[in-house]
């Protein structure tokens, strides 16, 4: 079941195809309990109507549903089931978005802070043009801070004519070199900035700033890629 | 199955029972299309998962479903239904939030406006402590702006021994006495500051201060306000 | 000394030019204690000193300045004067923004709420195109809220062909028709959306959507417009 | 004239002593031409002015200035020195903010990107209850992205019961441990959290969470932070 990533560049930035992970991740993901879920979208749905001098039955005239229906959405119970779809009505029903009526992530830190071991890294290689391109370890993460993305990378290829942009990405990136040296281009893709840099140097790119990394000296290198 | 809405206070700022509308509201949300729902979340949780160095097995893994099930959710087929539960679960693996993962509102604007006429206003009492306290009438909303609330009000109870706060809301707000005089109080209810103020007459209020009007000179008073 | 603005459109916006005011806007600013902002000034600058790790030497030697200047700046004791120069000097050393190192605005609200009675409203006429075109009132503002700029709007023109437009300005807008009706155009000055508006009609426009309004039937109206 | 820092906790974070840097910082901040600045200052000026519908007589008027210093101002001619007094008074006049009125810094990124060479890093001692207790390598950073602040830190005490805690500080936080093996301890000082981390672990750490490392096993261990 497990397997690697490939992505390949197309125009709206990677499509995915699977192989093998390199290492197996064992994490599950706890079901969250449908019965909180379903009384905090409800309380949510509740306060944006009052916000909006709304009652039920206005809200359920809007929708063209029985005003019992709209009680059951607020009351949490789940006896009224709403997916996707319905909430997406309601949302433009209240003058708001879906994202305004569901719950923020649930908090996963311990007094603010969030560890995590180097066994429970998961690694897969990230293919460029047919080639294994990188090799991504992903480190600590939390849905608390989602733009938060760490990640240790390997740099696989050293022929800088095989190099390929990874088009940019939305958020901030930093970058340190953390073993051999990298040549790295950046820019336009047809007349691209380039840089040499040793263990140590560091990076600051901007957002949706294309850029690619290819090893120098004839052997891997490492970098500690923190986008945020 | 119109009704109004008496908003009764409660610790958690208004407990809401229907009564009737004033106006009946006739306007009716145009059903999302689910189909384009569904891709518009598929392809997030695609780029999401991209980000994040995952591939579809590894998400698969962590949610306990088979890899087919996840290749069914981003291609947004809607053959594999995903409620609210199952987005939260994969908001999660993913380390980021349902909001994340949701489409933004579609825009209601017309070259960047959004027009409300006067017929098209709803209506509706807000009661407070078992009185008719306001009439709220609200006016041009949109999705694309959902902080933006701006309502006339008309301010029944004109006795300040009646007076009830609300508590305070998130959001600015902004108020302009357009008929009569009022009487504001505002901040501690147990010893609130007192203003009165005469048609032409405009105030600035910060989020979450709790405050109430009432009408002064023996009638209704007529405000403009607008929550930003 | 009072003086009519006179905005008459350029490539940038508006170019303003003096007339006379028409009611003399009496308020004064209370001077800002020198040594307050002094002080304000010096603890940034030292806690941004200390969050980046340099220490009074290395800031002084990048500034190619005496450590005792440093010293002096941060102790807010005025003895060495900062202008506008050397704090734009001391932020790029710091690697932030002169913003960052300049204090808010101090709070002028009371108890969260700032009132402003109609007497204490400034007029000014806005002309465009040579032609006087809206009176503008404006009402309660702080700098707590920069953001807040509403406006009581008097419509002058009624000749549409002479309609000239604002270009647009960042911030959202909403407008209320308080009296009479309006002949609205927005978007595309070339070949703009158009519409009437009675009073009670409520807009809502987006930033930077360039637009303009004259009267009907006849008669100045009146717009409340809440820059937000 | 090159000293240490020595952090000192109090009340409010550190107090700084110098002592010597370990490298010279010989980097020098490029003088910002003040006609620039003072262009722009009083571009922002005018654009707000008119933005809140005031003219420069009644700008004049409220800062009790001849109008001819308003005029110096906007045109930027530095006839009209306007020192951070003068510039606060505008702004509270204007109801906005200092920052506000000032430019935003100047873009020192090639395409998008800032890169720092390992030789261009200035390091530094920090010190906690009078011993040497990190050393600080500074890596790169930009006025662009003020918040960014990425540090290798070498954890130079291995006594626990020596510790001393940061006091938290604004600002998400991620740590990687590049070398050796800490001890960290966070939250609450007098009964903290705590965890072992070896070499590879990483860490993210909310905004004002308090902590502190020791180094395990000996020897100094080398962490990666990347303040954001």
């Amino acid at each position: 079941m497990s397997s690697l990533i490939r992505p390949q560049r197309d125009g709206q930035g990677f499509r995915l195809e699977s192989r093998s992970v390199l290492e197996t991740d064992t994490r599950r993901v706890d079901h969250i309990m449908g019965a909180d879920l379903n009384t905090e979208v409800g309380n949510r749905i509740r306060q944006r109507r009052a916000l909006v001098k709304m009652d039920q039955a206005a809200l359920a005239s809007r929708l063209d549903v029985p005003v019992s229906v709209v009680q059951g959405w607020e009351s949490g119970s789940g006896a009224q089931p709403l997916d996707l779809t319905g909430l997406a009505d309601v949302a433009t029903a209240l003058s708001t978005s879906i994202a305004d009526l569901v719950p923020a992530p649930e908090d996963d830190l311990t007094d603010g802070v969030r560890l995590q071991l180097p066994d429970e890294d998961s690694s897969i290689v990230g293919s460029r043009g047919g080639v294994d391109y990188y090799v991504y370890r992903c480190l600590v993460r939390s849905p608390s801070v989602p733009m938060l993305i760490p990640l240790v990378v390997d740099v696989l290829v050293d022929d800088r004519e095989r190099a390929e942009f990874n088009g940019g990405h939305a958020g901030h990136e930093f970058i340190y070199v953390m073993e051999g040296s990298v040549h790295m281009q950046w820019g336009d893709e047809a007349a691209p900035k380039t840089a040499d840099l040793p263990t140590g140097a560091s990076i600051y790119i901007s957002p949706y700033v294309s850029h690619t990394f290819t090893a120098l000296d004839g052997r891997n290198a490492r970098l500690l890629a923190v986008n945020f």
